[in-house]
Order: C-alpha cells, then sequence, then structure tokens
C-alpha cells in the first residue's frame, strides 16, 4: 500500500509533511509518495536520517497556496495536490493526506480521482471527541447545500467511518435539527427523516446542536453548510476558552503556581481534545481515501492522518459504502417500480 | 415601568423566578408584576421579607410545562406565559421574562403581543462572550428558514440590540457563511449579502462559524436553524469542556491541590463566560420586550434578564426597530417604483 502526501500543503510544509511522513515510514513501516518540489523535499529528508526507502518522490513543479482561490487547481494541472489525485486515480497510491488549501484539494479529489458509483457528493466528515467517545459528523464543507438523496448518502457513509475506523460497534446515526421529535425542523429535515427510517442503519432520529458534544450519538448528519458553520463554531469557542485560562492563570503568583501543580490534568484534557490526534478530515465518497487537514497541521498530525488513511484503506471502506449505497437505491427503484 | 415575569417557568419555579423577581424590585426598584398561580407565589414571598410594595401578582390557573408541545399554549389561555404577553399587549407591563418553555413563549408573544410594524418574524438572539466583548447572533431559534428580507430585519434588530443594550458604538455586522468572500455560501446567503449592503448598516460582509467567539463582528446574522446549531453546539461544547476540567482535577491529590489555588482564576473564567450573566434571549422585533431564559435559570438568571429588559424598554428599541424597517421598506419601494 501507498499513500501520497501532499509535501507542499500547509503552513508549515514541506517540513512538517516530510517529517510526519518520515516518522509514519519509519515508525509504522508505511510506504510514502512525497508529491512537491524534489529539491526541497530532498533538502528536508537530508535532515532525518535513513528511511529504508519507504519514502520516494514524486515531483510536482506548482503549488496551490492556502490563501489562493480552490478553482485555480483546475488550470495549475501540475499542482503538489492535484498530482496526489492523480496518484490515486491510477492507482499508485490507495490515499491520499494533504494539509494544504481545503478547496483545492476538494476539487482535485473529486474531480481527477472521481465518486464512488452511487455516491452524487463526496462529504467532509469531521470527528468530535465527546463525553463517551467520538462523534462523527457530515458534512462539514464539501457542499454547501444538499438533497435528500444526498444525505442519506452521507448517513451511509458516516455509519461505515464510524464503524470502521472510529470503531463504534453500532453506531447511532441522528439527523442535525432544532427539536427532536419528528417533524421539527425544515422541509428538508423532515424529508431526510422518513428517507433515514428505511435505510436499515440505526437511524435514532433528530438531534440537535447540543448531541455535537453530548455523547448522544455517534454520526451526525447535515448539510455542508450547517457542518462546517458547527466545525468552526466548536474550534473558536475552544481557542476562545484555552485562551481565557491561559490569560487567567498568568493573572497572580497563586495562580500561576495553581497551573504548575494542575498541568498533567491540563495536559490530559488538551490530549483528549486536541484534533491534530485524528490527523484530518476524510472527504467520504471519492474513490480512494483522501484525507484534508487543517492548515496548522504539524508533524503530529500527518503522521496521524497518514495512520487514519491506512486504517481506511485496509477496511475497505470506499467498496463497503458503495455496497450499501447500491443497495439503498435498488430498494428504491423497486418501491417505485412497485408504485 | 412594569415588568411582568412568568412566576411558573422554568425548571426552578416559583422559587427562582420570585427570588431573581424580590432581588431586582428591593436591590433596583423595578416594580414586577408575579404571573402564576397566587397561593404558590405567595408561598414563596412569604419567605423573603418586605418588598415595598413593588411586587403584585396577577393570578393565572393554567401552566405550559418545559415538556409540553409548545402549540398547547394556543389552547390555555389562562397559562402564565400567555398572561404575561397579555400583560404587555395591553399596555400593563412594558416587557415579559420567562425562563419556561422557548417554544410557547415565542408563540404566546407573537400571537398575542403581536410584531412591530413592518417586522414580518421576530427573530431570537443570543448574546456570546468573544475576545474582545460580545458577540449577538440571531436568529437562534424563532424560525426554522428565513426568506432574505427576514434577514435583513433580524440585521436591523441585532444592530439596534448591540448598539443600545451591548453599548457597541458602531456594531459590525456580519452574515454567516461558510467562507469569506462574496459568493460564498447558499443561494439565499449571495442574496442576502447584495440586500445588507444597501440597509446602510455598518456591514462587514461574509462571516463563518470562527467569528462567533473571534471579537471579529459584532452582529452575525443566519436563520433560526443554524442559530440554533450554533447556540447548542457552543452550550454543549462548554459544558463539555468544564467536566473534563473537573473530572481530570480530581484525578490526582497534586491536581486537586493546583485546583484550590487556581480556584480563583476559574472563578473568574466561568464569570466571563456565564451565560446567566445575559440572563435570557431577547425575541427581537414584537411589540415591547420579551425575553425568555434558559430553562435551568436560577434567581440570579431572572433578576439579570429583569435588567435587561428594563434597559431594552429605557433605550425604547422597539420604536428605533420600527422606525429603520419602515426606512428600509420606502426605500426598497422607491426603487422598485422607479424601476
Amino acid at each position: 500500500m501507498h499513500i501520497a502526501v501532499d509535501a507542499m500543503g500547509g503552513d508549515y510544509a514541506p517540513r512538517s509533511t516530510v517529517e510526519g511522513s518520515f516518522e509514519a515510514a519509519v515508525g509504522e513501516g508505511l510506504d510514502v509518495i512525497l508529491v512537491g518540489r524534489r529539491e526541497r523535499i530532498e533538502e528536508e529528508l537530508a535532515r532525518l536520517g535513513d528511511h529504508g526507502g519507504r519514502l520516494t518522490i514524486e515531483h510536482a513543479e506548482e503549488v496551490v497556496a492556502m490563501e489562493e482561490r480552490p478553482l485555480v487547481v483546475r488550470k495549475k494541472r501540475d499542482a503538489s495536490v492535484r498530482v496526489c489525485a492523480r496518484l490515486v486515480k491510477e492507482g499508485r497510491a490507495q490515499a491520499m493526506v494533504t494539509a494544504g488549501n481545503t478547496g483545492a484539494a476538494m476539487i482535485a479529489a473529486k474531480t481527477v480521482i472521481g465518486s464512488i458509483p452511487g455516491v452524487d457528493r463526496p462529504a467532509l466528515a469531521a470527528v468530535f471527541p465527546n463525553r463517551q467517545g467520538r462523534t462523527v459528523v457530515l458534512d462539514v464543507g464539501a457542499n454547501v447545500s444538499a438533497k435528500a438523496a444526498h444525505l442519506r448518502q452521507f448517513a451511509v457513509m458516516g455509519h461505515f467511518y464510524a464503524q470502521e475506523i472510529v470503531h463504534t460497534p453500532a453506531p447511532r446515526v441522528g439527523l442535525m435539527s432544532v427539536g427532536e421529535e419528528e417533524g421539527k425542523g425544515t422541509e428538508l429535515v423532515r424529508e431526510v427523516f422518513k428517507v433515514l427510517q428505511e435505510t436499515g442503519l440505526n437511524f435514532v432520529g433528530n438531534v440537535e446542536g447540543s448531541d455535537v458534544f453530548g455523547g448522544t450519538v455517534d454520526v451526525i448528519v447535515c448539510d455542508g453548510f450547517v457542518g462546517n458553520v458547527v466545525l468552526k463554531t466548536a474550534e473558536s469557542l475552544a481557542g476562545y476558552l484555552l485562551s481565557l485560562v491561559r490569560q487567567e492563570l498568568q493573572e497572580s503568583a497563586r495562580a500561576r503556581f495553581g497551573y504548575v501543580l494542575a498541568k498533567p490534568a491540563f495536559q490530559e484534557i488538551a490530549r483528549r481534545t486536541d484534533w491534530t490526534e485524528y490527523g484530518a478530515a476524510p472527504l467520504l465518497g471519492v474513490r480512494g481515501g483522501c484525507f484534508i487537514g487543517h492548515g496548522r497541521s504539524n508533524a503530529r498530525a500527518i503522521r496521524s492522518a497518514l495512520r487514519r488513511a491506512v486504517e481506511f484503506c485496509d477496511a475497505d471502506l470506499h467498496n463497503k459504502i458503495g455496497a450499501k449505497v447500491e443497495e439503498l437505491h435498488a430498494q428504491e427503484k423497486a418501491w417505485l417500480d412497485g408504485a
């Protein structure tokens, strides 16, 4: 198995990406293809020592910068993120990992790799910690709007991701709404509620924003607008609270001393809520794995993303999703034919 | 000025509501009408001592329970929350405060008190702390969907609320989306973007979930579905992080001792992020004030809500909103006539 890493993508690339790939290659025996400017990658590799031939370089001349409009990836045919997608398309890699421009990565994956048959819209999934375990929320931004059929596909993809990668045996799937009762929410939500009841998934009904961190549900399905707002609100609040803690604990000598004593406890909290632990968000529904990390990913986040990508390929998620989506399509067709 | 308090509404009512009203009456010289079962209210008042005649009781036989379907308020004509709305409608009170069933409170206010002329849809606003001050987000749940004209009204209402009640001199108004550039987001967002540019408000363009706690904007406009998800996600995350802190700080003697020393710092954080500090969410756009608190409001939250209600009436917000909304309607009509 080979994973393609966009060596040029991210705020700290190529240092973070090459270092994270090196650690995964040496520590876990992965074969990684580093995609980007050869001389820059070689420079970083030179610092790191022997990788036993597990790292290879695929030269890509261009880069899509973080602040560029994602659509430029259509013209930059030799951009590193696009070359990653091409390696997956051609079967030279089974999955790709990037911490670069998220929009460009999604466009490259969707257009170059393409979707699993039966999946109309790939969806970006985020994995949040909660009181009991982890909650998978999707879509968090691959699409700005969605129809009922798309949300059904998201539910299937979220189910298998939770089951195979997050290791939740029988994932409870909820539909994001503004009230728990059936009949609550927008017209779309009411329609999707009925659709999800027929999927054979463990659909538990409508859920609310309070369920994201509540541990009451394992998968939450929503459109990409709502999911993106959830993701960014949560990151923003966590950052705000952390900054308040830091600020307040510097206010007095007593508080500073207390903080020193309680520091291991805070480190444990930081570890449990650290999103680099999960490495990157999977773009579900494309043929092969595509993991998109935060722009500020460090080497550790890249390494985690690589681990997720390997689990993803090992679990054969792509075929499981495809089979279930086809089954639901066939079921629907049978009903329509019978009606 | 008189404020009507739904004495029976909330998890800890009538103790919390009567006590909070008593404190506001005695401490700040407010005149409060306590609405609900006379004998229960008198029982609570008997514990509290002399209020100098500032508290009066309006008997209401029925109650809408927290778990009841909000629509029952249409049939329960003598429910305490509905009697509160009637007092405002009749001018016997200038505003109402309730910590009861949110849906029932909104229905009572909208149907009994009615809207400010020009406002089609009242909106519930939430006030979040941020790195610089406070962010007003609306709608957080009065409506599940909205059209461009409604979002324009929300912007006007949010502007005046931020200016007069949160005391932000020239509120920056942002439109919730999934990317900052004009042209990002749903079709509705793109339409509203253009509409908000013509309002004369300090419209700063699209914002994202990360701006809720970022201090980059003072008012965020969104539909009630998105806003409700933001509100509940934020509450859920804050609760989760707090529970992690508590749990971890009990794990070792060292951590427990550290926590004792750092406690004043944590209390300061709790104070700054405490949502009872803001008391309740205003339902903007009804004639007169309507403040809806959390079901778990304590006496302190009720007192804060009363303070907000008084500020609201003093600032003559209802007329300011009405005048601006009418101005925008006239401006639009002139364009349409000219076109």
